[in-house]
């Protein structure tokens, strides 16, 4: 209820306006070194935020299950586009259910800037993904209203439908999204019902499909996952662009059989040379200094029985890293490994390459802009690649990409523990603020 | 409906005996070199056994799955009963759905010889596996009476039931399984609906319980699992004994993370931990010389997600060998490598022993009686354990045990592939029969 309350104080406030636009001033729009956000409000609306897939009973520090589509995902949307009215911009929903808002700019002739991130969690996830980005952005929109600053360029607020659940709104505005994917089905509602649910238009998904280089630059402001930035003491990361990932599927066949009467010399064990493999994957990736990182994160074994040897294994393997082709180095060495490794066991290893994600790099101009803007506020800044996906992934076509992080606790992150101090929070929306002066000027 | 064909010819061969009773002509116990079993008869009833199970439109080479106390089992159980019948001794069942089945001998004070084996098969399953014991047991009863053969000694068929699914039946008659294993479901029958199924009284389940060393062998008939007795193309392996089975579960604690931002070195990886121990299980188990086997068969990951870093596995882990102090041997090195890789790994390893299984060690009289009878049919032996238990694992409080293997192609079984040459099986029957003959002169 608490936002309707909030309308009605802004109603008050605008004494009369309609609320679409934000009345205009006619202050000049030109750099203000000295803009801030209001950090008390900003905090206000994370935890407010909170409440939308927070279980019974539970508080700020038991997080939310804001799975995409879910119940608590259309009520955190509803929130969302009322702060987007409060602030001063009438949100509409695309085919993909993207909520996109869009502030005029007093030269029609220049592309938006563009800012945002999505306000969708994992189940049972953190108050600081993607809500950060997304009030974060709410607030700029509303402090440069509210201070009747005027910019030259349109401002754009994204909040991206279903990120975490495969980037699906994002990918639909960067026309990367195949129709047939939305045939999935995660945490029990399939994507073209959940996007009808919210509000979009599947049967017409490239509705939201926006044109290329059709924006003057997408910010989004999120907290940093790996810990080195908490770590390092450091306030604001500039991301030097998101990971290059490559997704294998590995299969072993080996040949199930008696665990009590088969000689160990004759055994044809999967898991056995899974084993092997795994471990492969590691010193693949470690063998030299750098951030790249791999996971084996998904296994089965079959017949799985206490008293057969396995016949059959099926692992997932991933490899990310900035360097794309360093992702593909170390992918062909496991590859490699792995055909010693069969022959040590006796068993074959299939290693398939199901998708190959490109790295989104980070514009070197945009980075430069950020770090100017963490400057004239006086925070210290380091440069960290996203080891984790983002929305900005989907959207190099549309513009060029810039990405702000702030320390998260030891990196946890997709998991209630997730936290964020409140004065790091207000740094980056004032980061986020800063940026997009600067890149007004231009 | 062939069975009952077979009894109408047998009754009329019996020329109105109430066929309970084979007619006894008064021959002497004494040993008959010669006496040899009907080989194309046991074929046959191999042959017409392997209908109990068998899919729809299946051959004898597409195996069965005769599990216990299914439709397939109890038919099969019918067909047995009617075999011992025709053989000339009336079934009983006893209180854990064991078939039982005496022949009376000379002496009323001597102590029965037992034989017998299991007719229920895993689901997709083979044709010999605890059938080849049970058809040559029967074969064994009716070519002693045919020929009208009298042994000082009760001879004592037994079809346990239930071998493949916990050795329940012949577990109750060593006194040995624990009551509440009946509320155990297996292949979608609980064990004590599946007792009371095939005729069993599970509510008194004791009564099944046979008095301590008050038979004077149990001699079992079965194929051999390994492939050793093949390979070495030997016709006959005395088996030393019945391995002991360490049985442990492994529970390997992490830390689940994002894939993508946490750094290598920050990583508590429960699988990369798993994959470390599954590798020193194998490296234990081989680092000397000997038949000892041990396996991960079953193993699960949590999350089990493509993108997160695994934070738990379970996995079981299974020891045999015929020396138990090995066996734990071998246990406690794997305990203390995992020490090692739990502090490599930032893990904790976890290991609990959940069963010990003693070895069954077979009679060394009994060995020498089986050696003797192969070598009087001219048959070549050699000794092996087994490393697959079988009833007489439970059966050592009640007589001294032993086994006569009988080759299997390239070891396969548990699989519709488990295939025993016709010649073989006979082998086996006659040194059972053999094996019956010097038994009962003792």
């Amino acid at each position: 209820m608490k936002q309707f309350h909030r309308r009605s104080v802004l109603s008050g406030l605008l004494a009369g306006s309609a609320g679409l636009a934000w009345p205009c001033g006619g202050i000049a729009a030109d750099l203000d070194a000295a803009l801030r956000v209001d950090a008390g409000r900003l905090r206000q609306n994370i935890e407010d935020f909170s409440m939308f897939g927070r279980k019974p009973g539970g508080s700020f520090a038991d997080g939310v299950s804001r799975f995409a589509y879910s119940d608590a995902d259309i009520a955190g949307r509803k929130f969302a586009m009322n702060l987007l009215h409060a602030a001063g911009a009438e949100p509409r929903i695309d085919a993909a259910g993207n909520i996109l808002a869009r502030r005029e700019g007093s030269r029609p002739d220049l592309k938006p800037i563009m800012i945002g991130s999505h306000i969708d969690s994992v189940p049972d996830g953190g108050n600081f993904d993607g809500v950060l980005g997304s009030m974060s952005a709410i607030e700029v929109l509303r402090t440069l209203n509210e201070n009747h600053f005027k910019l030259r360029h349109p401002l754009e607020i994204a909040l991206w439908s279903n990120e975490e659940g495969g980037l699906i709104g994002s990918g639909a505005a960067g026309g990367v999204v195949k129709p047939e994917i939305l045939g999935v089905t995660l945490n029990g509602i399939r994507r073209i019902d959940g996007v009808r649910r919210i509000g979009g238009d599947p049967d017409h998904l490239a509705a939201a499909h926006l044109e290329p280089n059709s924006r003057a630059a997408y910010v989004e402001l999120h907290i940093e996952q790996s810990g080195r930035l908490e770590k390092a003491g450091t306030a604001i990361a500039i991301v030097d662009g998101i990971v290059a990932i490559d997704e294998y599927e590995v299969e072993i066949i080996g040949f199930a059989n008696h665990a009590g009467t088969t000689p160990m010399a004759d055994r044809h064990n999967a898991l056995l040379a899974a084993a092997k493999l795994i471990e492969a994957v590691q010193e693949e990736i470690t063998r030299e200094p750098g951030w790249q990182v791999g996971n084996v994160g998904h296994l089965e074994v079959y017949p799985n029985v206490r008293n057969i040897v396995p016949g059959r294994v099926f692992h997932t393997l991933e490899l990310r890293d900035l360097d794309a082709a360093k992702v593909k180095m170390i992918g062909d060495r496991i590859i490699a490994r792995s055909k010693t490794i069969a022959t040590d066991t006796g068993t074959e290893i299939h290693i398939k390459l199901v998708e190959r994600e490109p790295a989104a790099i980070s514009s070197p101009a945009l980075q430069q802009k950020i770090a100017d803007a963490a400057k004239s506020i006086g925070l210290a800044t380091m440069h960290l690649p996203s080891g984790a996906t983002h929305d900005g992934t989907m959207l190099t076509s549309i513009a060029p990409i810039g990405m702000i992080f702030v320390p998260s606790v030891a990196g946890i992150s997709h998991s209630p523990k997730e936290l964020t101090s409140w004065t790091d929070c207000a740094n980056g929306a004032n980061v986020l603020l800063q940026t997009v002066l600067r890149l007004d000027r231009d």
